[in-house]
């Protein structure tokens, strides 16, 4: 990192190469060792550890944990038996000739030491207090890691998307308020009293007008805005990198993204096979139960509908019956079962229906009984199971049945220890509808129009070729050219080619019950844009937050942001948001009444 | 830039290499002229123009300007003397054999040709307008360039920040209200009824925050915002490139930061000679009369305090009183001295004393006759003016009356035609005082504080050396570690030597007039991160709306944003900021009245 007016060199460039030669470091006490009036202390700085020696004692006495120092000293051998091999750095250590300290340290609210890392995860105080300061768990060496993981991510997919000749723009964060299916923060704006910006959710709409505007391949990493309530690992400001390309489709987008994706992971050695698989959404429903399914294993779901269309048992004659294997779960405990019960229960199910095939072949659990001898007889094959396992069952309406197998695929996976962090299978997901009900119960997006249908993306989604003549006609079943990129379950990102022309603009609008004054008022700007020859164009964004979250295998974004906010928005480090006062707020204009004859 | 579903080739890839063969192209109609029944288009995509040739009336007679087009053709040399020498693509033509419509356009409000760049100038609608359709604005070769421009500098700057070792990380956006001398916005938060967020105006505490955390090299392109009265060129959010090194002096960042700059001007060709030129904010003041001077040119100004000391004109008898040459100014008409009177007179000043000395040697002009003999005789060596020049006086207090000569100064380049947009004069201003007295009529800042004192840059910047023991006993004289960088006469950026021990910071505030109960509710929290150990640092900031603007040349900042706001801070486009709705505004928590028991 060079040298500068404080050092000549990091800690970890000390090394045996120098010495006999005198350097000048600077950084942090990181743990300090007394020993036969001789003090030795762990140095840090951005770059690591190396040892310090003091010989004297005025000048080791006043030194404790975190007091900044600089210090000259001269590089030497340690003594035989000394050297520590879990460190770079472990085979010399600096005599230190002269010390400043440049600035002293309070005992510290909690440790930060390198030394502790392995434990420090047990050690660690809640995150409220991590999040106070801040300043101080970012020292830590997990903190840091993160932090230049980050960094060297987005560095990455710059480079990538600048080898295929993307422009940079900037577009503004104060617009007008549009809608796209959250709540928007709103700013006053004090010299139009009265009147607000928006924060953008995302700036869906300003690339699209880039493209109107004839940058044919547009990126930014953007900051984005959404007001939602406070839900676990949501922040109210989010990153995302966002791409938009124009005269490309799907197919192009897709390859593009490819690239970024596999140079984002190189930085940290991993080679992600091009191409990468595709499911469709339907799929994706069917065999794994979510839009976003987890591929690190395999355990799909299994559909019996058609299997139990004759059963006697009540529960069974659903619309649709599906079924997933519990690995091993023959023998698991009553109590254990019924903690599977409750755990259906806060996902809003009834329950989760379950056999066991036990080691002997024995048909076992409460369903078993309900169950025909031609059903119970060919249960294990039709299923796919083998003595030894369990099955849990779901019946009723399809999506939710099998949003409720998939959740318990992945839960018996976390609890056998099968998703492993640094295992990455990646998968987009294609063929999404148009289209959902707005009365979707597993939606918790908020519809955007004033019909039964709103948008399963955006409203600005292109409806697959087959469907642009008839999308409006049969709204259930249109398709869209769509598309998610899936990493172990998590949603990466997803894109779309945007609707370019007026006209099927228009129609997706009445879909979604926004009739022409509204969509006037609301975005009247991009339908008068697309009246002066819009090119085709399509797109991608990927969370940011989320991505660098999978990669550095964070428990949570909030270990991957410099400063996230705590739950509701708070940031227990700075009190935001903070009541203003009566001036500021006179100034904002918010309490503006218009004159009569305004 | 690549193949993609629409498109074989750009426009600027047809080249004589491609003779013979079958391309597919896509981009608009830039212009169409026809002749003997055969259409000759200039397409234009993000690369620039090709000739296409259509034969087939059928396909070219709905084509109209800014059509979006698909062609597939053959590329052949253009028949001899129909060359265009002025196109890279002039020498060849495609004879279209299909061609699609991918999107029709309206009449356009004001035309985006190419061909119209050299006359586009006078052409363009008023801003208004370009606004209003700035997706059209946009498409003109002047603004695709400067976007382009925009891009590849910040493409530099971070390749050049990368390769010293910088971390990038983003700080967040909703922060708490703290001072830094303008308006905040602020944005209410809705889970916290009654409390707000506020916008950053710059990263500043955020990145001490960051150098206390331990992350040595920090930049990013941040985001800011300011709630100004609108001036011209001014944004109500900007963007700035935000710079923190720790353990490094002014020295290590200027030279860190002259690196960045050479880098950003070599992407358009440019050597900067480095190192960059020094002059400290007393000699700008007193030769410039501007602590942001223009030095593609000389002509100081004089100060002639001591040569009217004893002066019997009574203008003259003044604290100072100082002089600049207008070059060849001698025989200018009286009715325009008037107008530098009228434009004196506009800057608040009552009106800019001049004398001339006329070709044959005559000393002329209003002042004259009220000059000694000795004065008059002395003039003209003391000024360094020669027969055929003008002198300008001011007279008054010393700042006042210096700033006033500053702008004459330039104001004489200016239509001397010495203001080049192509040559570029760097300068560092260096040995800031550390405080300015808040009823300073020339600050356009808001005082921090509640004392006569305000900060020069902001109050987190150290005092310079000399005077940490004793500035807050005579902060007039005090000097701090700062230092602006400064291009053709504006302010690209500046930066300091930062606080970082609570003792210093407490002195400053004190100073300031902020109490211990203020400076604990602003920004206590970076009080108490200085507690535990925070390293010596320091930074600087590029403004790089009007970094970009002075590389392009662009005459104001809103050409180098993708979507910038009219004045008052109005989005011509958008329509934004506009009214929120009542379910908006409640849900914004805004009107919240605590309970009593609150």
């Amino acid at each position: 990192m060079g040298q500068t007016a404080y050092r000549t060199h990091h800690a970890a460039e000390v090394g045996e190469g120098l010495i006999g030669q005198k350097v000048t470091l600077a950084g942090w006490v990181d743990r300090r060792r007394d020993h036969g009036g001789v003090a030795f202390i762990d140095l840090r700085d951005a770059t690591g550890l190396v040892q310090i020696v003091i010989y004297d004692e005025e000048i080791a006495r006043p030194l404790r944990s975190e007091y900044v120092v600089q210090v000259v000293g001269e590089v030497r051998l340690r003594p035989e038996g000394n050297e520590n091999e879990h460190l770079g750095t472990g085979k010399v250590e600096v005599v230190v000739e002269s010390l400043t300290v440049l600035a002293k340290s309070d005992a510290l609210p909690f440790q930060v030491s390198t030394a502790l890392e392995n434990e420090a995860e047990n050690k660690l105080p809640g995150e409220d207090v991590r999040l106070k300061y801040r300043y101080l768990d970012l020292r830590r060496p997990q903190m840091q890691r993160n932090l230049k993981l980050r960094s060297d991510m987005t560095r990455a997919a710059r480079h990538a998307l600048e080898d295929m000749d993307f422009t940079e723009v900037e577009t503004p964060t104060f617009i007008k308020s549009t809608p796209e299916g959250a709540r928007d923060f709103v700013v006053p704006a004090r010299l139009v009293p009265g009147s607000w910006y928006a924060l953008p959710q995302s700036p869906q709409l300003l690339k699209q007008l880039l493209m109107v505007g004839g940058v044919e391949r547009y990126y930014q990493l953007a900051r984005c805005y959404r007001d939602e309530d406070f839900r676990a690992d949501r922040q109210p400001e989010f990153t995302q990198l966002d791409i938009e390309m124009s005269y490309a489709d799907q197919e192009d987008v897709m390859a593009m993204a490819e690239k970024v994706i596999a140079a984002i992971w190189k930085t940290q050695g991993y080679e992600v096979k091009l191409p990468i698989a595709r499911i469709t959404w339907q799929e994706a429903m069917d065999k794994y139960g979510s839009d976003k399914p987890d591929l690190r294993f395999g355990n799909p779901i299994v559909e019996l509908t058609e299997y139990f269309k004759d059963t006697p048992f009540h529960v069974f004659q659903a619309p649709y019956v599906g079924a997933v294997v519990f690995k091993g779960g023959a023998d698991t405990p009553r109590r254990q079962f019924d903690a599977w019960q409750e755990w259906a229960r806060q996902r809003g199910a009834k329950g989760l229906a379950y056999v066991q095939f036990s080691a002997d072949g024995v048909l076992k659990g409460p369903v078993a009984k309900n169950l025909s001898d031609a059903e119970r007889n060919g249960l294990k094959e039709a299923v796919g199971a083998e003595d030894g396992d369990a099955v849990f069952f779901a019946a009723g309406a399809r999506e939710s049945s099998q949003l409720l197998l998939g959740a318990a695929r992945v839960e018996i996976a976390r609890r056998a220890g099968l998703l492993k962090p640094d295992e990455f299978a990646f998968t987009w997901v294609v063929d999404f509808p148009l289209f959902k009900r707005t009365d979707d119960p597993d939606d918790d997006d908020v519809a955007v129009g004033h019909s039964k249908w709103t948008s399963m993306h955006h409203p600005f989604t292109m409806p697959s070729v087959d469907w642009i003549d008839k999308f409006d006609r049969d709204p259930e079943h249109a398709m869209s050219d769509s598309y998610d990129i899936v990493c172990n379950g998590e949603e990466m990102g997803g894109g779309s080619v945007r609707i370019h022309r007026t006209d099927i603009q228009d129609r997706v609008l009445n879909v979604l019950g926004i009739d022409e004054a509204e969509a006037q008022e609301k975005f009247g700007f991009l339908l008068e844009a697309f009246k002066y020859g819009a090119p085709p164009h399509a797109g991608i964004a990927l969370g940011w937050d989320r991505t660098v979250s999978i990669l550095a295998g964070a428990s949570s974004i909030r270990d991957v942001i410099a400063f996230p906010k705590a739950g509701g928005g708070r940031d227990p480090l700075t009190g935001a948001p903070a009541p203003i006062s009566q001036t500021q707020r006179a100034e904002t204009g918010v309490d503006y009444v218009p004159d009569e004859e305004d």
